[in-house]
Protein backbone atom coordinates (compact mmCIF):
# COMPACT_ATOMS: atom_id res chain seq x y z
CA UNK A 1 0.00 0.00 0.00
CA UNK A 2 1.20 4.19 -0.77
CA UNK A 3 1.71 5.12 2.78
CA UNK A 4 1.16 8.44 1.53
CA UNK A 5 -2.43 7.90 0.63
CA UNK A 6 -5.25 9.03 3.15
CA UNK A 7 -7.21 5.99 3.96
CA UNK A 8 -11.10 8.08 5.01
CA UNK A 9 -12.48 7.11 8.75
CA UNK A 10 -15.48 5.56 7.67
CA UNK A 11 -13.11 3.44 4.97
CA UNK A 12 -11.14 2.78 8.35
CA UNK A 13 -14.40 1.56 10.24
CA UNK A 14 -14.92 -0.97 7.98
CA UNK A 15 -11.61 -2.58 7.39
CA UNK A 16 -12.26 -5.08 10.26
CA UNK A 17 -15.69 -6.01 8.88
CA UNK A 18 -14.46 -7.10 5.87
CA UNK A 19 -11.24 -8.69 7.63
CA UNK A 20 -13.51 -10.31 9.81
CA UNK A 21 -15.50 -11.92 7.14
CA UNK A 22 -13.35 -13.09 4.74
CA UNK A 23 -11.81 -14.94 7.68
CA UNK A 24 -14.84 -16.54 7.89
CA UNK A 25 -14.86 -17.26 4.08
CA UNK A 26 -11.07 -19.27 4.35
CA UNK A 27 -12.50 -21.13 7.38
CA UNK A 28 -14.98 -22.16 4.63
CA UNK A 29 -12.45 -22.97 2.02
CA UNK A 30 -13.76 -20.23 -0.23
CA UNK A 31 -11.15 -18.79 -2.33
CA UNK A 32 -12.86 -16.22 -4.38
CA UNK A 33 -15.40 -13.63 -3.79
CA UNK A 34 -17.50 -10.85 -6.24
CA UNK A 35 -17.84 -8.16 -5.08
CA UNK A 36 -21.68 -8.19 -5.36
CA UNK A 37 -21.28 -11.07 -2.83
CA UNK A 38 -19.20 -9.41 -0.60
CA UNK A 39 -21.75 -6.27 -0.85
CA UNK A 40 -24.80 -8.67 0.05
CA UNK A 41 -23.09 -9.84 2.98
CA UNK A 42 -21.39 -6.44 4.55
CA UNK A 43 -24.87 -4.37 4.05
CA UNK A 44 -22.96 -2.24 0.84
CA UNK A 45 -23.40 -1.36 -2.26
CA UNK A 46 -21.17 -3.08 -5.27
CA UNK A 47 -19.67 -0.02 -6.10
CA UNK A 48 -19.46 1.24 -2.37
CA UNK A 49 -16.80 -1.75 -1.91
CA UNK A 50 -15.20 -1.63 -5.24
CA UNK A 51 -14.07 2.33 -4.01
CA UNK A 52 -13.31 0.83 -0.72
CA UNK A 53 -11.02 -1.76 -1.82
CA UNK A 54 -9.30 0.52 -4.59
CA UNK A 55 -8.27 2.83 -1.35
CA UNK A 56 -5.55 0.37 -1.18
CA UNK A 57 -4.54 -1.23 -4.56
CA UNK A 58 -7.46 -3.30 -5.31
CA UNK A 59 -7.23 -7.03 -5.56
CA UNK A 60 -10.11 -8.10 -7.87
CA UNK A 61 -10.06 -9.03 -11.57
CA UNK A 62 -12.89 -7.68 -13.76
CA UNK A 63 -15.27 -11.05 -13.85
CA UNK A 64 -13.27 -12.98 -11.46
CA UNK A 65 -14.11 -11.65 -8.30
CA UNK A 66 -11.32 -11.05 -5.45
CA UNK A 67 -8.87 -13.90 -3.81
CA UNK A 68 -9.88 -14.24 -0.53
CA UNK A 69 -6.66 -15.08 0.83
CA UNK A 70 -5.11 -12.18 -0.43
CA UNK A 71 -7.57 -9.36 -0.02
CA UNK A 72 -7.36 -10.38 3.67
CA UNK A 73 -4.09 -10.30 4.45
CA UNK A 74 -3.69 -7.20 2.56
CA UNK A 75 -6.19 -5.86 4.95
CA UNK A 76 -4.76 -7.24 8.14
CA UNK A 77 -1.62 -5.66 7.09
CA UNK A 78 -2.94 -2.35 6.35
CA UNK A 79 -4.73 -2.52 9.69
CA UNK A 80 -1.33 -3.25 11.35
CA UNK A 81 -2.09 -6.43 12.38
CA UNK A 82 1.03 -8.01 12.12
CA UNK A 83 2.54 -6.09 14.62
CA UNK A 84 2.91 -6.93 18.64
CA UNK A 85 1.94 -3.37 20.10
CA UNK A 86 2.68 -4.16 23.67
CA UNK A 87 -0.48 -3.22 26.13
CA UNK A 88 -0.91 -2.74 29.85
CA UNK A 89 -4.24 -3.61 31.10
CA UNK A 90 -5.82 -0.94 33.84
CA UNK A 91 -8.29 -2.42 36.19
CA UNK A 92 -8.79 -6.57 36.95
CA UNK A 93 -12.54 -6.20 37.66
CA UNK A 94 -14.90 -8.22 35.60
CA UNK A 95 -14.51 -5.94 32.57
CA UNK A 96 -10.55 -6.38 32.53
CA UNK A 97 -10.44 -10.22 33.30
CA UNK A 98 -13.45 -10.34 30.58
CA UNK A 99 -10.83 -8.68 28.32
CA UNK A 100 -7.31 -10.66 28.95
CA UNK A 101 -9.10 -13.81 29.00
CA UNK A 102 -10.96 -13.42 26.03
CA UNK A 103 -9.63 -11.46 23.61
CA UNK A 104 -6.63 -12.69 20.98
CA UNK A 105 -4.62 -10.25 21.72
CA UNK A 106 -1.78 -11.53 19.48
CA UNK A 107 -4.29 -12.08 16.61
CA UNK A 108 -4.99 -8.38 16.40
CA UNK A 109 -1.55 -6.57 16.55
CA UNK A 110 -1.33 -6.76 20.41
CA UNK A 111 0.63 -8.10 23.35
CA UNK A 112 -0.88 -8.28 26.90
CA UNK A 113 2.20 -8.00 28.87
CA UNK A 114 1.14 -6.80 32.57
CA UNK A 115 -2.36 -5.99 34.68
CA UNK A 116 -2.83 -3.57 37.06
CA UNK A 117 -4.97 -2.84 39.88
CA UNK A 118 -5.39 -0.62 43.34
CA UNK A 119 -7.63 -3.39 44.80
CA UNK A 120 -5.25 -5.20 47.28
CA UNK A 121 -7.71 -7.83 46.71
CA UNK A 122 -6.93 -8.27 43.22
CA UNK A 123 -2.94 -7.94 43.38
CA UNK A 124 -1.70 -11.19 43.18
CA UNK A 125 -4.11 -13.13 41.22
CA UNK A 126 -3.47 -14.86 38.27
CA UNK A 127 -5.44 -14.25 35.10
CA UNK A 128 -4.17 -16.73 32.26
CA UNK A 129 -0.59 -16.32 32.79
CA UNK A 130 -0.27 -12.56 34.12
CA UNK A 131 -0.28 -12.14 37.88
CA UNK A 132 -2.30 -8.70 38.47
CA UNK A 133 0.32 -6.06 39.97
CA UNK A 134 -0.23 -3.45 42.30
CA UNK A 135 -0.76 0.36 40.53
CA UNK A 136 2.14 1.44 42.57
CA UNK A 137 4.65 -1.02 40.76
CA UNK A 138 3.60 1.44 37.26
CA UNK A 139 6.21 3.44 36.90
CA UNK A 140 9.10 0.83 37.61
CA UNK A 141 7.24 -1.53 35.10
CA UNK A 142 6.73 1.15 32.68
CA UNK A 143 10.31 2.22 32.61
CA UNK A 144 11.24 -1.67 32.34
CA UNK A 145 9.17 -2.60 29.77
CA UNK A 146 8.01 0.68 27.45
CA UNK A 147 4.41 -0.83 26.59
CA UNK A 148 2.89 0.63 23.39
CA UNK A 149 -0.75 1.24 24.76
CA UNK A 150 -2.73 1.18 27.81
CA UNK A 151 -6.59 -0.59 28.07
CA UNK A 152 -8.67 1.55 30.45
CA UNK A 153 -11.34 -1.28 32.52
CA UNK A 154 -11.54 1.07 34.94
CA UNK A 155 -14.32 3.33 36.84
CA UNK A 156 -14.62 6.97 35.06
CA UNK A 157 -13.63 8.12 38.72
CA UNK A 158 -10.09 6.77 38.57
CA UNK A 159 -9.66 7.59 34.98
CA UNK A 160 -8.10 11.32 35.15
CA UNK A 161 -5.34 10.37 37.46
CA UNK A 162 -4.44 7.12 36.34
CA UNK A 163 -4.19 9.20 32.72
CA UNK A 164 -1.78 11.53 33.92
CA UNK A 165 0.58 9.01 35.30
CA UNK A 166 0.54 6.94 32.09
CA UNK A 167 1.01 10.14 30.00
CA UNK A 168 4.16 11.05 32.04
CA UNK A 169 4.99 7.83 31.57
CA UNK A 170 5.07 8.18 28.02
CA UNK A 171 2.41 6.22 26.86
CA UNK A 172 0.00 7.84 23.85
CA UNK A 173 -1.96 5.26 22.94
CA UNK A 174 -5.53 4.25 24.59
CA UNK A 175 -8.16 1.52 24.74
CA UNK A 176 -11.10 2.89 26.47
CA UNK A 177 -13.76 1.71 28.60
CA UNK A 178 -13.46 4.59 31.18
CA UNK A 179 -16.48 6.58 29.67
CA UNK A 180 -13.93 9.34 30.63
CA UNK A 181 -12.75 11.99 27.86
CA UNK A 182 -9.52 10.82 27.86
CA UNK A 183 -7.90 13.18 24.89
CA UNK A 184 -10.10 16.36 26.68
CA UNK A 185 -6.36 17.42 28.07
CA UNK A 186 -4.07 16.10 25.73
CA UNK A 187 -4.73 16.42 21.79
CA UNK A 188 -1.24 13.85 21.48
CA UNK A 189 -2.90 10.80 22.82
CA UNK A 190 -4.67 8.33 20.49
CA UNK A 191 -7.93 7.11 21.84
CA UNK A 192 -10.43 4.07 20.71
CA UNK A 193 -13.11 4.64 23.31
CA UNK A 194 -15.80 1.93 23.50
CA UNK A 195 -19.08 2.74 24.62
CA UNK A 196 -21.39 0.01 25.64
CA UNK A 197 -24.27 2.15 26.10
CA UNK A 198 -24.55 3.58 22.81
CA UNK A 199 -24.44 0.18 21.27
CA UNK A 200 -27.71 -0.68 23.75
CA UNK A 201 -29.37 2.52 22.78
CA UNK A 202 -29.21 1.17 19.39
CA UNK A 203 -31.15 -1.95 20.53
CA UNK A 204 -33.76 -0.06 22.38
CA UNK A 205 -34.30 2.15 18.93
CA UNK A 206 -34.55 -0.74 16.84
CA UNK A 207 -37.35 -2.37 19.01
CA UNK A 208 -39.06 1.15 19.69
CA UNK A 209 -39.21 1.49 15.95
CA UNK A 210 -40.66 -1.70 14.99
CA UNK A 211 -43.12 -1.90 18.06
CA UNK A 212 -44.15 1.66 16.71
CA UNK A 213 -44.54 0.31 13.57
CA UNK A 214 -47.00 -2.38 14.64
CA UNK A 215 -48.83 -0.11 16.18
CA UNK A 216 -49.07 2.22 13.04
CA UNK B 1 -41.59 13.23 16.12
CA UNK B 2 -43.16 11.96 12.74
CA UNK B 3 -42.96 8.20 13.20
CA UNK B 4 -43.84 8.21 9.50
CA UNK B 5 -40.41 9.69 8.61
CA UNK B 6 -37.37 7.03 8.43
CA UNK B 7 -33.99 8.22 10.37
CA UNK B 8 -31.05 6.56 8.35
CA UNK B 9 -28.86 4.24 10.01
CA UNK B 10 -26.03 6.54 10.72
CA UNK B 11 -28.11 9.41 12.25
CA UNK B 12 -29.39 6.50 14.46
CA UNK B 13 -25.96 5.42 14.97
CA UNK B 14 -24.83 9.40 16.36
CA UNK B 15 -28.20 9.68 18.15
CA UNK B 16 -26.40 7.47 21.68
CA UNK B 17 -23.41 10.29 20.95
CA UNK B 18 -25.15 13.35 20.89
CA UNK B 19 -27.20 11.88 24.11
CA UNK B 20 -24.20 11.17 25.90
CA UNK B 21 -23.01 14.40 25.06
CA UNK B 22 -26.34 16.58 25.75
CA UNK B 23 -26.73 14.69 29.40
CA UNK B 24 -22.34 15.63 30.29
CA UNK B 25 -23.65 19.61 29.89
CA UNK B 26 -26.81 19.35 31.47
CA UNK B 27 -24.66 17.90 34.41
CA UNK B 28 -22.28 21.32 33.64
CA UNK B 29 -25.55 23.44 33.91
CA UNK B 30 -25.03 24.45 30.37
CA UNK B 31 -28.79 25.26 29.03
CA UNK B 32 -28.40 26.42 25.60
CA UNK B 33 -25.37 25.11 22.82
CA UNK B 34 -25.16 26.34 19.41
CA UNK B 35 -24.78 24.12 16.32
CA UNK B 36 -20.75 25.34 16.09
CA UNK B 37 -20.01 24.38 19.31
CA UNK B 38 -21.98 21.00 19.04
CA UNK B 39 -19.91 20.82 15.63
CA UNK B 40 -16.59 21.17 17.51
CA UNK B 41 -17.39 18.53 20.39
CA UNK B 42 -18.89 15.78 17.94
CA UNK B 43 -16.01 15.90 15.07
CA UNK B 44 -19.08 16.93 12.69
CA UNK B 45 -19.51 20.18 10.43
CA UNK B 46 -22.05 22.36 11.79
CA UNK B 47 -24.43 21.71 8.53
CA UNK B 48 -23.93 18.01 9.17
CA UNK B 49 -25.62 18.40 12.91
CA UNK B 50 -28.73 20.66 11.73
CA UNK B 51 -29.31 18.16 9.18
CA UNK B 52 -29.31 15.94 11.69
CA UNK B 53 -31.17 17.80 14.50
CA UNK B 54 -33.35 18.32 11.43
CA UNK B 55 -34.50 14.79 10.41
CA UNK B 56 -36.90 14.95 14.07
CA UNK B 57 -38.24 18.58 14.53
CA UNK B 58 -35.09 20.99 14.91
CA UNK B 59 -34.99 22.33 18.58
CA UNK B 60 -32.30 25.58 16.99
CA UNK B 61 -33.64 28.78 17.07
CA UNK B 62 -31.61 31.10 14.58
CA UNK B 63 -28.92 32.90 16.45
CA UNK B 64 -29.91 31.18 20.09
CA UNK B 65 -28.58 27.91 19.69
CA UNK B 66 -30.45 24.55 21.01
CA UNK B 67 -32.06 23.90 24.25
CA UNK B 68 -30.25 21.50 25.77
CA UNK B 69 -32.46 19.91 28.30
CA UNK B 70 -35.11 19.98 25.28
CA UNK B 71 -32.65 17.97 22.22
CA UNK B 72 -31.74 16.21 25.26
CA UNK B 73 -35.12 14.87 26.21
CA UNK B 74 -35.99 14.58 22.81
CA UNK B 75 -33.40 12.58 21.68
CA UNK B 76 -33.88 9.83 24.27
CA UNK B 77 -37.24 9.87 23.35
CA UNK B 78 -36.32 9.15 19.91
CA UNK B 79 -34.39 6.31 20.90
CA UNK B 80 -36.62 4.66 23.21
CA UNK B 81 -35.00 4.95 26.18
CA UNK B 82 -38.31 5.76 28.73
CA UNK B 83 -39.10 1.99 27.49
CA UNK B 84 -38.44 -0.85 29.90
CA UNK B 85 -38.24 -3.33 27.78
CA UNK B 86 -37.51 -6.85 29.88
CA UNK B 87 -34.12 -8.01 28.99
CA UNK B 88 -32.62 -11.65 30.12
CA UNK B 89 -28.77 -11.97 30.13
CA UNK B 90 -27.60 -15.49 28.38
CA UNK B 91 -23.80 -15.87 30.66
CA UNK B 92 -22.58 -15.03 34.05
CA UNK B 93 -18.81 -15.36 32.85
CA UNK B 94 -16.66 -12.29 33.40
CA UNK B 95 -18.36 -10.47 30.26
CA UNK B 96 -22.27 -11.00 31.35
CA UNK B 97 -20.77 -10.08 35.32
CA UNK B 98 -19.29 -6.82 33.91
CA UNK B 99 -22.57 -6.19 31.35
CA UNK B 100 -24.94 -6.56 35.04
CA UNK B 101 -22.90 -4.78 37.22
CA UNK B 102 -22.06 -1.47 35.09
CA UNK B 103 -25.04 -0.80 33.00
CA UNK B 104 -27.39 1.03 34.10
CA UNK B 105 -30.04 -0.39 32.04
CA UNK B 106 -33.30 1.46 33.81
CA UNK B 107 -31.83 4.45 32.09
CA UNK B 108 -31.06 3.19 28.77
CA UNK B 109 -34.28 1.24 28.14
CA UNK B 110 -34.37 -1.58 29.40
CA UNK B 111 -35.08 -3.71 32.86
CA UNK B 112 -31.95 -6.58 33.75
CA UNK B 113 -35.00 -9.60 34.88
CA UNK B 114 -33.08 -12.88 34.65
CA UNK B 115 -29.48 -14.59 33.92
CA UNK B 116 -29.06 -17.42 32.88
CA UNK B 117 -25.59 -20.25 32.60
CA UNK B 118 -25.51 -23.54 32.56
CA UNK B 119 -22.63 -24.02 34.86
CA UNK B 120 -23.60 -25.67 37.85
CA UNK B 121 -20.66 -23.59 39.46
CA UNK B 122 -22.34 -20.26 38.76
CA UNK B 123 -25.99 -21.26 39.04
CA UNK B 124 -27.11 -19.59 42.76
CA UNK B 125 -24.38 -16.79 41.91
CA UNK B 126 -26.04 -13.46 43.01
CA UNK B 127 -25.25 -10.53 40.74
CA UNK B 128 -26.76 -7.31 42.13
CA UNK B 129 -30.20 -8.27 43.11
CA UNK B 130 -30.50 -11.43 40.98
CA UNK B 131 -29.78 -15.20 41.47
CA UNK B 132 -28.24 -16.83 38.47
CA UNK B 133 -30.56 -19.65 37.37
CA UNK B 134 -29.86 -22.65 35.23
CA UNK B 135 -30.64 -22.96 31.11
CA UNK B 136 -33.03 -25.52 31.83
CA UNK B 137 -35.34 -22.79 33.53
CA UNK B 138 -35.52 -20.73 30.80
CA UNK B 139 -38.70 -22.23 28.89
CA UNK B 140 -40.69 -21.84 32.36
CA UNK B 141 -38.88 -18.13 33.01
CA UNK B 142 -39.82 -17.36 29.16
CA UNK B 143 -42.95 -18.48 29.34
CA UNK B 144 -44.03 -16.75 32.58
CA UNK B 145 -42.31 -13.66 32.02
CA UNK B 146 -42.12 -13.12 28.47
CA UNK B 147 -38.68 -11.17 28.39
CA UNK B 148 -38.23 -8.83 25.46
CA UNK B 149 -34.83 -8.87 24.88
CA UNK B 150 -31.66 -11.46 25.16
CA UNK B 151 -27.93 -9.99 26.13
CA UNK B 152 -25.64 -13.00 24.37
CA UNK B 153 -22.68 -13.46 26.79
CA UNK B 154 -21.86 -16.77 25.59
CA UNK B 155 -19.05 -18.24 23.47
CA UNK B 156 -19.51 -18.27 19.98
CA UNK B 157 -20.08 -22.70 20.17
CA UNK B 158 -22.86 -22.31 22.43
CA UNK B 159 -24.67 -19.53 20.81
CA UNK B 160 -26.37 -21.67 17.70
CA UNK B 161 -28.38 -24.10 20.19
CA UNK B 162 -29.20 -21.13 22.42
CA UNK B 163 -30.60 -19.58 19.89
CA UNK B 164 -32.97 -21.60 19.25
CA UNK B 165 -34.46 -21.90 22.24
CA UNK B 166 -35.30 -18.32 22.40
CA UNK B 167 -36.59 -18.32 19.35
CA UNK B 168 -39.08 -20.50 19.92
CA UNK B 169 -39.47 -18.94 23.41
CA UNK B 170 -40.36 -16.04 21.51
CA UNK B 171 -37.57 -13.99 22.07
CA UNK B 172 -36.83 -11.49 18.85
CA UNK B 173 -34.40 -9.40 20.03
CA UNK B 174 -31.00 -9.33 20.76
CA UNK B 175 -27.37 -7.97 21.94
CA UNK B 176 -25.29 -10.28 20.79
CA UNK B 177 -21.45 -10.17 22.07
CA UNK B 178 -20.96 -14.08 21.01
CA UNK B 179 -19.66 -13.59 17.26
CA UNK B 180 -21.65 -15.80 15.97
CA UNK B 181 -23.91 -14.44 13.23
CA UNK B 182 -27.55 -14.90 14.43
CA UNK B 183 -29.30 -12.93 12.00
CA UNK B 184 -28.23 -15.94 9.67
CA UNK B 185 -30.76 -18.30 10.29
CA UNK B 186 -33.82 -15.87 10.86
CA UNK B 187 -34.73 -12.90 8.82
CA UNK B 188 -37.32 -11.36 11.15
CA UNK B 189 -35.17 -10.97 14.43
CA UNK B 190 -33.51 -7.86 15.48
CA UNK B 191 -29.73 -7.77 16.53
CA UNK B 192 -26.98 -5.20 17.56
CA UNK B 193 -23.79 -6.64 17.70
CA UNK B 194 -20.68 -5.66 19.89
CA UNK B 195 -17.52 -6.99 18.28
CA UNK B 196 -15.00 -5.43 20.20
CA UNK B 197 -12.13 -6.89 18.75
CA UNK B 198 -13.29 -4.45 15.45
CA UNK B 199 -12.51 -1.49 17.76
CA UNK B 200 -8.88 -2.74 18.98
CA UNK B 201 -8.28 -3.19 15.63
CA UNK B 202 -9.01 0.25 14.93
CA UNK B 203 -6.83 1.28 17.44
CA UNK B 204 -3.82 -0.91 15.87
CA UNK B 205 -4.21 0.65 12.46
CA UNK B 206 -4.12 4.63 14.50
CA UNK B 207 -1.29 3.45 16.23
CA UNK B 208 0.34 1.58 12.84
CA UNK B 209 -0.70 4.95 10.62
CA UNK B 210 1.10 7.31 13.49
CA UNK B 211 4.57 4.86 13.61
CA UNK B 212 4.43 5.03 9.60
CA UNK B 213 4.22 8.77 9.00
CA UNK B 214 7.15 9.06 11.84
CA UNK B 215 9.28 6.70 9.37
CA UNK B 216 8.12 8.61 6.22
Amino acid sequence: MNKDRKISAPVIRRLPRYYRFLGELIDKNIQRISSRELSDKMGLTASQIRQDLNCFGGFGQQGYGYSVKGLHDEIGHILGLDNRYKAILLGAGNLGKAMAVHLSFEKIGFRLIGIFDNDPNKVGIKINDLTVMNEDDLERFCQENHPDAAIFCVPKSSAPELLEKLYKLGIRNYWNFSHYDLAFEHDDIIVENVHLNDSLMVLCYKISDKNGQKEN
